[in-house]
């Protein structure tokens, strides 16, 4: 198995990125720590601080992206759980020798420039899971 | 707002429990820490360490329950972020004076017999949270 060290993030996709920063600020005292236009995967993220833990809220850019489809066909809510390993290249190998379905079979760039995967939900119950390496 | 100090654990929805445990041992080297009935939540959970975080599993007793009937609607997946709080009275004040619909209005046994709160998911973009205390 991959060494989770510890779930870096939580996702959530929302329909309005401001509106739920205020949120998560004022009920939670979530501090805004990034914002950052993803083209690629067509969201634009914040990423909060919640006490020691992190939420990351994602908006789609366009209605034809995958946080757009899920926002379509599910609404607001929570979208996948990121766990923080000490190398991407080799949890995708662990994972992959255990038969699970990635997403991503090699670790791209994701927010502030991090490596990161995901892993298929249906691998999973349901949860979109990604692993991610702080360097 | 609320001091959350971190996310205590994400609540996960699963139809076969014993499955579920297996997979995040395999996939992320989740630890059980602990499993429980809890009959007036209609639910057996296991709560899981990854790393220095904490899953939450959760598997309906009967289909007629809050978890039974999130399985029938969505499926396997996410089900709550919970964070952990000082006190969970005092947060569910705080959060009542933001105007938030809670579903507890005042604190109850959750799991290891903590003090928790469920916060609507109509309130926080779709995301069924809840407060616990550590005591």
């Amino acid at each position: 198995h991959v060494e989770a060290r510890s779930i870096h993030h939580v996702g959530v996709a929302v329909a309005d990125l401001d509106a739920a920063v205020r949120t998560y600020e004022r009920l939670f005292g979530g501090r805004l720590e990034h914002r950052e236009l993803v083209d690629d995967q067509g969201v634009e993220a914040a990423s909060l601080r919640v006490g020691d833990s992190r939420v990351e809220l994602l908006a789609a850019l366009e209605e034809d992206t995958p946080v757009g489809r899920f926002l379509a066909k599910r609404g607001e809510g929570m979208h996948h759980i990121a766990y923080e390993v000490g190398d991407v290249a080799a949890a995708l190998e662990r994972l992959a020798a255990e038969g699970v379905e990635l997403i991503d079979t090699r670790p791209r760039r994701g927010m502030f420039g991090l490596e990161v995967a995901f892993v298929h939900p249906d691998s999973v119950h349901g949860v979109l899971s990604e692993v991610v390496s702080v360097g």
